[in-house]
C-alpha cells in the first residue's frame, strides 16, 4: 500500500513567500516541525511550535489557541513549548494534522476570510526567531550503522583482519548516550576535560581533549512509545518514528581511546550532541524511501523489513575555522546504512526495554566507501595521520573557535530540507575545582 | 568540620508508634523520602510525598498544603508526587527540612495543639499504602567501582592474568544507564528476549535469556545539578547528593556476552532496574561516613578525597523461589567499593556532562572478598559452575517466579535502615510481533 498522498503532490504550490523557491528546504511538500521564541516579541520569550514554509515559521501554538487547529481535541497539545504531546497522540493525528496545515498553506486551496487572516498573522519570518530543542528528550541511544564506518574504526583501534566485530552483522549495535547535553544546532560546544594517556605514558593526566571530533549521524525521534516488556517489530517500530533531524555526536577520541573498555563511551561522548532545530516527519520522506544494503549474513526474523525502511538523503559535512569560510570536508548519504531505524527501535525494545516519545536514536556515523564520503575527522584523517585542507590552513581534528556544520536534503521533484546542525567549539575550562 | 548536629542524637525519642523499637529501618534519625499512594482514600489515588517513620508515613505533601512545612516558600515542593522540585532547593534547605520534620515528631519536644493535630492526622500507616518511584530520573549512569566485581568478571570472562583492566584503577568506569525502565521495589520484571549465540554456534538465535541474574547495587540520587560546561569537584558533588537507594541492576548475562563489545551493555541491562522506595539522605548517613579502600595506585588530583566519602552499610541479598522460603545468598558491606558515589559523580561531570536532580548512580555491583559476599549470581555460581541451594532446589541464574530481596542498614546506636527492594521474574514474552 502506497503511503503516498497529495501532500506528496509535486506539483502543489503555497501562497507563503519563498516556499516555492527551487533552492528551499522548505517547500509545502516538507512541513518540519520545530520549537522557537521571538526577542523582544512582547510575549516573554515564550518557546512556542512551529512549522517551517519557505521562509517563515507558522505559528502552530497560536492557531491552537485560536482554535484554527486542535489536533489534541480538548488537551492543548502545543501549549508547552516541546512537540512531545503532539507525538504522543500517535501517527493517524500526525498525518491528520499535516493534511490540514498543508491545506491551510496551499495557494490553490488557501483559506479566505478570518481563517486566512489568522493564519497570514500566524507566520513569522524565520530570521526574527531563535530556535529550541524541539522535544524533551529523556532517552538518547546512539547507533554504530555504518559499516564502512565500524570497519574503518575497526582497523584503526582494533585489528585490521578482524575489523567488524563478530556481532555486528547480527545486531544493530547501540548504547545509551547522555541526553542532558543533548542541545539544538547554535549552541556552543566547550571543549570537553579528561583523562589522557598515550600509549608510552605510565598513567592519565588531566587535560583537554587534543582529539575532537565530530560525527554526521542522523537522529530518528521516536514518536509513540511501547509498554515495559513488550518488544515491537520492524513495521511497529517504523510506523512509531515521527520525523528525523540532523546529529552531530561530538566525540573526544583521545578520552574515548583510554575509558572505553569494557563498558563502551562515556565522557567522550557526554559533553555535547548536538542536533537540527527542524524535525523533518517521516510522512514527508515517504517518497524517498530506499532499501538497506543487501544482507551479508541473514538477519534474524525480528528484524526483517516487509518494506525499505531506509532513506534517500544527501548529506554534506562543512568545517569553517574561526573567521574563514567553510570547506566541506564529506559528501555522503544515508541510504548506505546498514540498518534502518526501524530495525534500530524494533532491537532497542526487544528486551522489554520501555520506548518514550521524544526518545532520540543517532544513526551512528554516517560513512560512505569513499575516503571524501567518511563521517568523522578520525576516519577522514585516518586518526590523524593525513591532515585535511580547510580555507587558511589543515585540520587533523577541530580547534577553538572552529564551526562544524551539518546539511542533509532529498533531491527529486522538490528539495525535501532538513536545514544546518552547526556548532562552534570553544576552548576548555581552566580546571576542576578543589 | 563534624556535620553531626542533634538530629543524629541516639537518643533522640520520636512519639509516633514503632519509631522507637530497635528493629525499625525508620527511627527518628533516620527520616527517609519516598513517594505514596492510598488506594481508596477517596484522593483518586493521588502520589503524595511522605517520610516514613517508625511503622508510619508522615504526609508531607498535606503538610504543605496545610502550611506546616513550606520547604519551598510560595512554591509547592512536594505537589506533583516527586521529590525532583524539593531536591532542587539544595542542600540547606535539606538540612533545614530535616530538622523541622525531626522537631515535629519529637518525644522531648511535640508540637501542641493544632499543629500536633495536623501532624497526627498526616500519618498514615505504613501497610496501607502503595509505593512510587520517589523521584523522576532522566539520567541513570552504572558505574562498575568494586574491585572485586570487576576482578571476578574479567577473570570469568577474558584474561584471569589480566583481570582488571589498565584504566579500572584510575577511572570510575561506568556506562549510560536506561532510565525509562527504573521501577520501583514491587514491580514485576518480565525476562527478556535477546539475541543469543554460544561459543560453538555459527549464527545467534532469538530467545528467552536462559542466565538472568540480579546485581546488589547501591543507588545515589543526584539532589542538585551542574550546567554543561561546569565540572564538579568531589566535595561538592558529595554535597550534591541527595541521598541513597538500594538498587538492583537485572542483567541478562547470555545477552550480554554477545552484544557488548565494543560499545558497552544495552539490551542485557534495559528490561528493568529495580529500587527502593525510601531514599536514606546523604544527611542521615553521616554518622557512618566511612573512607574508600587504600589505593592501589595514585588517582589523578581532581578524584581525591579530603574526608572518607564511603558509608558503612550491611547489605543482604535473599531470594526466594516461588511459593518458598527465601534464603539470604550474599552478605557484603558497601564500605568496601573503591570508588565513592561523590567520585563517581565528579568524575562523571570532568567532561563538562550536565547532571539534573533525580539523576540515579548505580555503584556497580558490590562484591567483597569473601564468596558468599558476591552481588551476583554469576560470581557467586561462577557463570552456573557452582549451583547454590536455595529453599526446595539450587540455583544457577535466576528462574520465573523467583523473588529477589536486597536489604541494606547502618548498625550503631540506632539502625538507619533502607527498607526492602525487591523484584519478582515473570516468563519472557511470547515473540516479537510480526
Amino acid at each position: 500500500m502506497s503511503r503516498l498522498d497529495e501532500t506528496h503532490d509535486p506539483a502543489r504550490r503555497s501562497w507563503v513567500e519563498g516556499a516555492n523557491d527551487a533552492s528551499t528546504d522548505f517547500p509545502i511538500q516538507n512541513l518540519p516541525y520545530g520549537a522557537f521564541s521571538r526577542d523582544g516579541s512582547g510575549d516573554g520569550g515564550a518557546v512556542r511550535i512551529g512549522v517551517a514554509i519557505g521562509s517563515q515559521v507558522l505559528d502552530l501554538t497560536t492557531l491552537e489557541e485560536q482554535g484554527v487547529l486542535r489536533p489534541g481535541g480538548d488537551e492543548a497539545v502545543f501549549a508547552d513549548g516541546t512537540l512531545n504531546a503532539f507525538m504522543a497522540l500517535g501517527a493517524a493525528t500526525w498525518r491528520q494534522t499535516r493534511h490540514r496545515i498543508a491545506d491551510l498553506l496551499d495557494a490553490a486551496n488557501a483559506p479566505t476570510g478570518d481563517e486566512r487572516a489568522q493564519v497570514s498573522r500566524a507566520l513569522v519570518p524565520m530570521k526574527a526567531v531563535r530556535m529550541h530543542m524541539p522535544v524533551f528528550v529523556r532517552g538518547y541511544t546512539d547507533f554504530y550503522a555504518s559499516r564502512e564506518h565500524a570497519t574503518n574504526v575497526g582497523t584503526m583501534f582494533r585489528d585490521p583482519d578482524n575489523a567488524l566485530m563478530p556481532n555486528w552483522l547480527h545486531i544493530p549495535i547501540g548504547y545509551n548516550g547522555r541526553a542532558s547535553t543533548v542541545v539544538v544546532s547554535g549552541t556552543d560546544i566547550r571543549r570537553p576535560l579528561g583523562q589522557l594517556k598515550g600509549p608510552q605514558d605510565d598513567a592519565p593526566r588531566l587535560g583537554a581533549s587534543a582529539k575532537l571530533d565530530m560525527e554526521l549521524e542522523l537522529g530518528a525521534i521516536v514518536g509513540t512509545g511501547n509498554p515495559m516488556g513488550q518488544p515491537l517489530g520492524t513495521a511497529q517500530a517504523y510506523d512509531n518514528i515521527f520525523g528525523y533531524v540532523l546529529l552531530n555526536d561530538w566525540s573526544a577520541r583521545d578520552i574515548q581511546v583510554w575509558e572505553y573498555q569494557p563498558l563502551g563511551p562515556f565522557q567522550s561522548k557526554a559533553f555535547g550532541t548536538s542536533i537540527s532545530p527542524w524535525i523533518v516527519t517521516r510522512d514527508a520522506l515517504e517518497p524517498y524511501r530506499a532499501p538497506t544494503p543487501e544482507r551479508v549474513k541473514p538477519l534474524l526474523p525480528y528484524l526483517e523489513e516487509e518494506t525499505p525502511n531506509n532513506f534517500d538523503i544527501r548529506l554534506e559535512v562543512d568545517l569553517a575555522p574561526q573567521g574563514q569560510a567553510a570547506t566541506t570536508i564529506s559528501r555522503t548519504n544515508y541510504k548506505y546504512m546498514y540498518y534502518s531505524a526501524a530495525q534500530q527501535l524494533a532491537h532497542h525494545t526487544l528486551s522489554g526495554c520501555a520506548m518514550e516519545p521524544g526518545d532520540l536514536l543517532g544513526s551512528g556515523t554516517i560513512s560512505g566507501v569513499a575516503k571524501d564520503s567518511f563521517g568523522s575527522l578520525l576516519e577522514l584523517t585516518w586518526n590523524g595521520r593525513d591532515p585535511l585542507p580547510v580555507e587558511g590552513g589543515t585540520r587533523t581534528f577541530l580547534e577553538d573557535g572552529d564551526t562544524v556544520t551539518l546539511r542533509g536534503w532529498c533531491e527529486g521533484d522538490v528539495r525535501i530540507g532538513f536545514g544546518a546542525c552547526s556548532g562552534t567549539i570553544l576552548p576548555a575550562p581552566d580546571g576542576v575545582p578543589a
